[in-house]
């Protein structure tokens, strides 16, 4: 890990900043970060009365949700790709 | 939407429960919430100040990250796919 160039990226989630430290981009660090606070404001107005702590845990769920998804959706098409070589 | 049949699951998520309503099955939504308890005491362990709003943050913040990673390895695959055929 050492030997890899890492980025600090300062950020604002939801009223709240953040620094991020990574090795990816910058630009990229600011995408994700905009997402989840894109997600925390959708759940925030359907769910008003939630916490911050609460929100940032359902928007978590939310994406983990979708990630599953997405991962059956690659290894099926992996599968597929495999099935059809062979 | 309300033509789907709806759960309710009662999860824990680091420490707190959360009633999650969805057209998901119950061991779905479990498995999702335990990721994210997993994540967050992941977090939790490399950054001990945080605080969970924060922790939930960093947590969402964390599975984006993954989400758009591999969400690219997938479009690169129907891309691959698309091309091959063609």
């Amino acid at each position: 890990m050492s030997e890899q160039k890492k980025t600090r990226t300062t950020v604002d989630i939801y009223g709240t900043q953040y620094s991020i430290v990574g090795s990816e981009s910058t630009s990229f660090i600011r995408l994700v970060s905009s997402i989840v606070d894109d997600k925390m404001r959708e759940i925030s107005d359907k769910n008003p009365t939630l916490d911050s702590s609460k929100l940032a845990v359902l928007t978590a769920v939310n994406v983990v949700h979708d990630y599953l998804k997405i991962k059956d959706e690659l290894e099926a098409l992996q599968e597929k790709i495999k099935t059809e070589k062979g």
